[in-house]
């Protein structure tokens, strides 16, 4: 029962190597280089598969998608149909948390200014809230954010998050669904998103939810973060919410359009820091054996884990 | 029973406002501007009082630093022989454990290198390890060296501790004294120094040190983080071991002579994050709250926690 690798600008070396070393007696493709038999494939293993491939392999049985959000892939017309499975994987989740945690430090402890105070040689200090007077919100409460939510407790911070449906996590406020969205927004300082993109969460992070954001709060203002889909941000509602102080602050690891445009005036804003779509990088020790695990219970006529509802979209 | 308030360089109103609210009863005066009477002075509050004034005091019953390292106290010649209480208040700990969490996340996250492709408008990703393949080592295991050994053991770092006497944390392996430091330094990829400031503590982080770090570290080479006193680290060392690659960066919140002097090239290297000695600052609430009961208790009859032990300097 054979593989296809295919995640077009990620480098498959490793991701090759480690499937060879823990299935040696497995066919592997790789594509576009090394695949030559779409009939012999079974599992394809991949980010961001070139829309149509996958309808052209005949015996495809189960799709694992290698990355968080499957938006990419739901829209492609061709898609077949056959199990998707996404990786759930706690070294992603964890990288996730370090970015988040590191993202959110930094704004709570104005590591731009001190780095800019740094560029002009000015010893100055600044009074800082304690974390705990700063009001952390995480939108979207699936692995990632509940993960982010719980360090995010455990440094201090008051924490709240929202999700489509309701949610209960230990020492954390938990709001659901359109109703709860204003409160939640209204006692949020620090928003971090780590939503799925679906049509409901497209553009969701626009100028009106950031005008709902704390006023009050001990940071002078809101800061948002994004660690999850790009085309859940209106990135010219950003801008503008920046300009006009509705935000002091943003983060942001994913953007509408991907590698962000050069002309694009977050890259040189000076409340903006821009991370290119590395907050939670895919292991591929970890996400092969993974996936070689699932396939053997596969075959063994087990059940596949975390399988993508197509209709809710993650 | 009245109190001086005398800590140069601070912004003192918020302190005295918290004393008046507090403790309406008592005299307060606050040195330089409104202090007339020195002879009415039972009991000071201070960060780094000029030398001399305290032997001044002919009343004087107790002494209370509002800072951490009590080195600047114990060099006063004219120390009078009466207790000295140090600070030891959770919400400067955890202020410490902020700005270690941050600065770890920095370099383990290449921060400075993601900030400055955003400068150059560059879009590429770096291979980051996983948090629980860096090795971070925290010398100095009082109270501010195990809180943050905590959370970086929480944040998924592996953490090793190293102080002068032996101590046992929970899921931290603890090397002890002058035996134990190379194994210590062997296996740490980031070190982050706690200690206070003692003869045995002054000048320890120099290139001998350094050059004992870990070589073999995921992250390609050493890194340094002072967030405890100034005076234990060489800097001119510090910039030899970054410029021949013993070090590969440094974050550093105190310096040798603060404020550090504008022609230090710590301040331009591009792999050293400066922070003007802002990494646990004091909050008046929490800290007269925490000394103002600590004078109602002695008054009452009762003892003073957290003494200075002057022979062992903190």
């Amino acid at each position: 029962m054979s593989l296809l690798l295919s995640a077009p600008g990620w480098d498959l070396a490793a991701w090759a190597g480690r499937i060879s070393k823990r299935a040696p007696g497995r066919r592997l493709q790789v594509a576009p280089d090394r695949f030559s038999g779409p009939e012999a494939v079974d599992y394809v293993l991949t980010w961001n598969v070139p829309h149509g491939l996958l309808s052209t392999l005949p015996n495809l049985k189960v799709i694992f998608w290698l990355g968080a959000g499957v938006d990419h892939l739901l829209a492609d017309p061709n898609l077949p149909d056959v199990p998707i499975v996404r990786v759930v994987d706690p070294s992603l989740t964890r990288r996730m948390t370090e970015w988040v945690s590191l993202q959110v430090l930094m704004h709570h402890r104005a590591a731009l200014t001190y780095l800019d105070q740094q560029r002009r040689v000015e010893w100055r200090s600044h009074n800082h809230p304690m974390a705990r007077d700063v009001r952390v919100g995480v939108m979207g409460l699936g692995e990632l954010g509940r993960d982010a939510a719980r360090m995010l407790t455990m440094l201090g911070y008051q924490v709240a998050g929202w999700s489509r449906t309701a949610k209960t996590i230990d020492g954390i406020d938990c709001f659901a669904g359109a109703d709860g969205l204003a409160a939640f927004l209204a006692r949020t300082d620090i928003l971090v998103s780590l939503l799925p993109l679906t049509p409901q969460t497209r553009g969701i992070l626009d100028y009106g939810l950031f005008s709902g954001l704390a006023r009050d709060g001990v940071l002078g203002g809101p800061v948002l973060i994004n660690g999850g889909r790009g085309k859940s941000q209106v990135e010219a509602d950003i801008l503008r919410a920046l300009d006009d102080g509705v935000l002091i602050g943003a983060s942001l690891d994913v953007f509408e359009t991907e590698p962000l445009a050069a002309d694009s005036p977050l890259w040189a804003h000076p409340r903006v820091i821009v991370t290119p779509h590395v907050a939670a990088e895919s292991d591929p020790t970890d996400l092969v054996d993974y996936v070689l695990t699932q396939i053997e219970t596969f075959e063994a006529g087990g059940a596949l884990k975390n399988r993508v509802d197509r209709t809710r979209g993650y």
